[in-house]
């Protein structure tokens, strides 16, 4: 039995130091940790992926740390998520550190972790894809995947997630205009937080003008679910909602997005692949190639060009 | 001589329907368009690519016009590619239309296009970059890239431009945790645009405090520059300070991005190159995967891990 196989069959035991092990492999040395991904096949579980986004200070975490003691009531074992943007400005990696001072830091059924690494593009990087995959073997019956709603994290997080809360907050000047298109386009569920200030209405009315203009969400109509989470008010609403989204999304009329998510999903594991592949045989003439790059005026597209006749492809 | 011989002589002897017929092919057909922009290797000129970002509201269309305005005057030959988000919502088809109906449509020296097409894991698409290039062999001096600031376009915009004005509004709380980290980043110069409005003293504070944090710019420290566009105040001191840094751009203490961003081209051709390949020789087999993914249950990663074994890609 090899290392890794080993640390397999401790994950799919729910071992805590093994996912710990497993997670930081899947952070740090990605290409480990998606053998390691694929490997996880037979020990698939399907545990609920819940989405939670929104711009900062909508109060993520705190309606995080809600959802997670009510889960934890309802008998499940959680395990959250907190994609932390590597930039230094956006304060990402507290709400990791948010949550797992809480309460929660010494139930045996939560389990916490934020994620620094972004994908190459921008957004969820894969590293997060394979990070669900070990939680879900380890037998996690909840994974909360949260992210700060900036640039394509938001947008990502509806291939991840089955259920994709957006958080809003009244009062922001959230008019037409400024609510996200992208937000919109994701959610599943709407939670107004906050929801004790002014402008909850004008902003309910801004979302249902929104939503009437937006092309067909299949049989599900998003709803709009107000809380204020610091006083721990309306999330029992919001965890039915979810609830019911999820027997929607395993349901034949539902079934639709679960089969895209799964296309997607393969074909960025496929991208991927045959990048790594492809850059694996090329490793030589990469060197040459980058070395005449820093040099002033080398036209990128001719060298690529240069690249794809290179024998180490045919 | 083949057709696309012709039309890449067309373009570079700069005949305007030649360089709309490109742009369309471009943007419609990728794989041709990716062709013709390798093979106008030989008509590269260097024409400065200057990035506009900003919220929507922000003024970036008035903004786009004043500096067309004084490029004109300055005897430059100005394209504009408006990057309109494919999202129904965000009215960004409007951008290049209000341009284009603009008193700039009679003028040969200008060239206006929209661009609707999007990358597929979101963010400027790879047309852009080719369209870019298209422009550049055509004889335009300047090639204004303006994109609504949604998602992973804000970021992708320094990948493409020399240098990159993100557009800010006063008053609208864009106190530290509204402004996106992302448009931080990636800012050459700063216009705080409608700068009659109140709340232009806390930008500029907010703006400093958090440049102060962020991480080394060079040896470029990104200025701020008040204006109202509507009223054309300030676009001239806009113009100076980008003229300013497109030197930097291209001094030697400068060229550490050129060769970085040379290297972000690079790499992103070179990983499209080789998915496009892989997939066109897995079609037979990605026929059948897909229609295992259509089933419910299957699992992405195993099919992917399958597709790599097959025969074809030996």
């Amino acid at each position: 039995m090899t290392e890794l196989d080993e640390l397999i069959e401790r994950v799919a035991r729910g071992e805590r130091h093994a996912v710990a092990r497993a997670l930081r492999i899947v952070d740090d040395h990605p290409e480990v940790g998606r053998t390691l991904a694929y490997r996880l096949h037979d020990h698939r579980r399907g545990a609920e992926v819940i989405g939670l986004t929104g711009n900062p200070g909508a109060g993520k975490s705190t309606v995080a740390d809600c959802l997670i003691t009510l889960l934890r009531k309802a008998g499940k074992k959680v395990a959250v998520l907190a994609v932390d943007p590597s930039s230094p400005f956006s304060g990402g990696a507290i709400l990791g550190d948010r949550i797992r001072m809480s309460q929660h830091s010494s139930d045996d059924g939560v389990f916490i972790r934020s994620l620094a690494t972004r994908g190459a593009l921008g957004g969820l990087s894969s590293a997060t894809f394979d990070s669900v995959r070990v939680l879900d073997a380890a037998g996690f019956d909840v994974v909360l995947v949260e992210t700060v709603g900036v640039g394509q994290d938001e947008v990502d997080i509806a291939r991840l997630a089955e259920t994709t809360i957006v958080v809003l907050v009244p009062g922001m000047g959230d008019d037409v205009q400024a609510i996200k298109a992208g937000l919109l386009e994701i959610a599943d569920v709407f939670l107004i937080n906050k929801a004790d200030r002014e402008g909850v209405p004008a902003l309910e009315k801004s979302l249902r003008q929104m939503q009437s203009l937006a092309p067909e969400h299949g049989s599900w109509e998003p709803p709009i679910v107000r809380a204020v989470a610091l006083r721990g008010e309306g999330l029992e609403e919001l965890l039915k909602v979810v609830t019911l989204h999820q027997e929607h999304a395993r349901s034949p009329s539902g079934r639709d997005r679960a089969v895209s998510r799964a296309n997607d999903m393969f074909d960025r594991l496929l991208d991927a692949a045959l990048v790594e592949r492809g850059r694996g045989r090329l490793a030589k003439p990469l060197v040459l190639a980058r070395q005449r790059l820093r040099a002033a005026g080398a036209d990128p597209y001719a060298e690529v060009l240069a690249l794809l006749e290179a024998p180490e492809l045919s």
